[in-house]
């Protein structure tokens, strides 16, 4: 595995330091986490975002908001404690890591009950450290299982950012096509702009430049006619939360893609860890679709493109059916349909 | 038929004045064609676009690049008009009613080749004004064919913009939206961002809310999401060239839809006039797409969001094919597939 040139959060000088999305890759800008505020705001207005770098700030974020805590009261503490998790738990509605980096922490403390206070909070950054170095692992497993899928010579298209730039690591959909080149396949990447964030255009087109990936970009418009030319190979996309039936809710586009790639032929798969699972909700019909500030599509650049009078909805997601996935590389390996059955091994 | 509130081309002072559709709704600026490099220059720069309105700024185009003939030497006369329209032909590529404006041009040409100069020029001039005239009754052929499959209460998708803005009349998929209004039926829009030049933001929001029909907007990516909600009931768009066998080339992105409104049993319709047929092409396979200029993608509003060393692909459409359509409205009738058997009607 090799080191990106870039950090996408890094925890030094007792603060978080995040890599501002918000301006990649115009501006190298670093915003410093000291409190939970500072996290929640981050995750809220996407200075970090992907699902599992969304995760591991949560899981800082909680520790930094409980170590200002003075005294050695260990019931105010706890109260202290469940407050900024429920606060950090309402940053984002749809991605799983936020919650289960916030149930880590939370295991954590209800283990570590009897000690001292001093004592949980040094156990509660061990685990948000721990959570970090977990999510490098997570990446390079994905990698591993899922550039076995890869030919070398294969072009991949990818939506959004699913990359370095998502994770403490190398990126789950990105880190296959890290893996795949590493081991000395060719590999060419289709990258979607993906409105209304740009993602695609700003974030993976410039991690993918700088890690030596080719790499085309194509307006969200433009899926179904690359899909056409019969070019594509094989898709990859990342996930924000996987139910137990196997539907997928990713970022707003990936079911149109899906949809188009099954139509043409090209297998669909979704890279992510097995934190993004949540057995607990049934189908993808049960996932909270966050709706974003419409500012972002009627300003995209500060000046105003709407006309006065015009509705508008941005979601941030959609929900992909399992009927139109072809596998989900995990940590563990790949999960073929049915997932309701092969998705169960997760939960051991 | 009710008056739009704004003029997308007007004959006028010797002229053709065209409203400057890259600035709408932000500025209402009038570009004035003097010449066929004017015309030229507003096709191709998207000053106007829109299938119909390209065809009817060409054949005004042909007129305005012969104008200013001297002399009365017939056969010099001719190899300038030829000059003119073969220039004219290779402002865009892609859109049917530009070739056959110039067709009609031809043919109104070679009748009065008898005649003097200066007859023919008025001749070209009424033919033009004929053109223009004819585009409006096009309009309202479709609205009302198209009207009587919108039932009150409807909720209809539309691509780019077919309005008003995109022809000399009242719109194609739009005139099926203003026709259904007028006649008492409630409707909604749903109108999509449409990437990379924004006509479904700038342009159909704006022309809608302008005259009144509710409209909400949402980005090309959430078109699926959109779908799987169930409040759609109809997907109306325009075209830009219908192929024999009845594929369909049209803004990029609409291929993506059709394909999504299958998926979710909507009815998916196009809605253009017979000058957008082209017998000579059998499927949609022959049909040359434009690509545009990377500029439209890589600096959408002036600064530079793409990474250096990122290739680019900017098709501006896309082929639907005819399996995916459910009726082609024109002004002639609503055609169903088979379209092979059904568009030969349109031949005659």
């Amino acid at each position: 595995v090799k080191k990106m040139k870039f950090k996408t959060l890094e925890w030094k000088q007792n603060a978080l330091h995040l890599t501002d999305q918000r301006v990649l890759p115009n501006q190298i800008r670093v915003m410093r986490c000291r409190d939970e505020k500072d996290c929640w705001k981050a995750i809220r207005e996407m200075v970090v975002r992907g699902a599992p770098a969304i995760g591991v700030t949560a899981a800082y974020g909680v520790y930094l908001g409980v170590r200002s805590f003075k005294g050695l009261n260990r019931e105010r503490f706890k109260t202290r404690f469940k407050v900024v998790c429920n606060y950090l738990r309402r940053a984002r509605p749809t991605a799983r890591n936020l919650f289960s980096a916030i149930e880590s922490m939370q295991t954590v403390f209800e283990k570590a009950e009897k000690l001292g206070v001093e004592q949980i909070k040094r156990l509660l950054l061990r685990e948000a450290r721990r959570l970090e170095k977990e999510d490098q692992k997570l990446c390079e497993g994905i990698g591993r299982h899922g550039a076995r899928l890869v030919r070398s010579g294969f072009t991949i298209m990818t939506h959004c950012n699913a990359g370095a730039l998502a994770t403490a690591g190398i990126g789950t959909a990105l880190s296959v096509v890290y893996t795949a080149l590493w081991s000395g396949k060719r590999v060419e990447v289709v990258a979607t702009e993906t409105r209304p964030f740009m993602q695609g255009a700003r974030l993976t087109t410039w991690e993918l430049a700088k890690n030596g990936v080719p790499v085309t970009m194509i307006c969200d418009s433009a899926v179904g006619h690359m899909l056409s030319l019969g070019t594509i190979d094989m898709v990859v996309v990342g996930a924000d939360r996987i139910a137990a039936n196997g539907d997928v809710a990713n970022k707003i586009g990936t079911y149109n893609i899906a949809c188009l790639a099954r139509e043409h032929g090209v297998p669909f798969y979704v890279a992510a860890p097995s934190t993004t699972f949540d057995a607990s909700i049934p189908s993808g019909k049960q996932i909270e679709i966050e709706m974003r500030p419409v500012s972002e599509i009627t300003r995209p650049y500060g000046k105003r493109l709407i006309s006065k009078g015009v509705k508008l909805l941005n979601p941030a997601f959609d929900v992909t059916p399992a009927k139109l996935i072809s596998g989900i590389i995990t940590e563990k390996g790949v999960f073929k349909p049915p997932f309701r059955k092969s998705l169960l091994k997760w939960e051991s």
